[in-house]
């Protein structure tokens, strides 16, 4: 079992990544430090605990032990504190299912929706029909995976929950800027009751962006980089 | 403890993904029947057993259990078969450190050492700067993490050696069709010597493809896509 002491992150308030961290340290009850990671040039603390991909976020736990890489902090998390909610599932087979999926929303999926918010014009319908795709796919996953109950975990929210779950904010403004409805009751209807279902737990809610901000946030990013 | 009966695994020969898995069974001293995927066409069983990606490897145990991706397969393996060799490190943040390199390896690494061999002629410079970069930052990650031992895992080899040590045919393939010195005594003495005493090993040495092969199969591809 880890000391809970000195425990850090940093972090940027639009990030996907970041969020799964937060969330998994509330159903864990862990005390943190979140230092914001200032927007513009990369701060020393950044290049210096993530020399490798200069990415947030970064976990600090103790005097000495830095972890990039959202889902690798996640199960390091899940693994040295074992009090609180159980992240992974416990059966091995039900891990590695939980594992394959949250793979292909980091290696398939996301790169598709930031595509179309970000990407070249000539780029966004195959992008759409792409993010569309991986929901109906997901839509599959979920029926198998949750087995009736109301998260990929089961009655509670787990791993895969979290990996998807925080991509819900940047989904919805995906939908907003391309105007286009990507995750509806007739679609997706089990992945659509589970969206009200994660966003409601206590969990999350404290931690889900407001869709207008991120707008915002999109919207200053697509300037930035227009000209 | 999960059953050892009625394993197999989908795979082709020259597979760096398949050889993880390969490495991992005979670790734990599982036997198994192996399915040669056939070059050309994908096979039925694979497009059924895999529908979202479509690859290799196909990891299947008992009547039904299906997993894709390599490192969730050896993730598998591993939690499900505690007997034998342990691949993953006991302490969390070994394995949270073992976790980083291995996605690193998969997402960064290896995709540059591709494109030296498959991708268009003008990123090949870019490409064989990025492989050897990337070599650097193993070459430290590798002081740090074996401390002194023979592998990344201690003294017998885990994880972090099979996702880097599957990737090393490859190497050979690229370091010859570019005719480049990627991995050297002075570069990289340490994984240099790592590498000597990584093919050595009885659980890798029958899975590690011969270099000439290796060269055939990878020159037989760039003359299909050619024309």
């Amino acid at each position: 079992m880890g000391s809970t002491e000195n425990v850090k992150l940093l972090g940027f308030w639009p990030s996907p990544f970041v969020m799964r961290v937060k969330i998994a340290l509330s159903l864990k009850s862990i005390n943190y430090e979140f230092i914001e990671e200032p927007f513009g040039p990369k701060s020393e603390l950044l290049l210096k605990s993530n020399p490798v991909h200069k990415k947030i976020p970064v976990f600090f736990h103790g005097d000495d032990k830095i972890i990039a890489e959202s889902l690798v902090i996640v199960n390091y998390i899940d693994e040295t504190w074992a009090f609180g909610a159980q992240i992974l599932p416990s059966d091995t087979y039900d891990r590695a299912i939980a594992r394959f999926w949250a793979a292909y929303l980091d290696d398939k999926w996301y790169p598709s929706l930031q595509g179309v918010v970000f990407g070249p014009e000539e780029g966004k319908k195959a992008g759409l029909e792409a993010v569309s795709e991986g929901l109906s796919l997901l839509e599959d996953a979920f029926k198998k995976i949750s087995k009736g109950n109301k998260f990929f975990g089961g009655e509670k929210i787990g791993y895969l929950d979290i990996a998807l779950g925080s991509y819900l904010g940047w989904l919805k403004v995906t939908e907003k800027l391309a105007n286009a409805k990507l995750l509806d009751e007739e679609k997706t209807p089990g992945l659509f009751k589970w969206t009200g279902d994660f966003v409601a737990e206590d969990d999350v809610k404290e931690f889900m962006p407001e869709t207008e901000k991120l707008v915002g946030f999109a919207q200053m990013i697509i300037e930035l980089f227009k000209n």
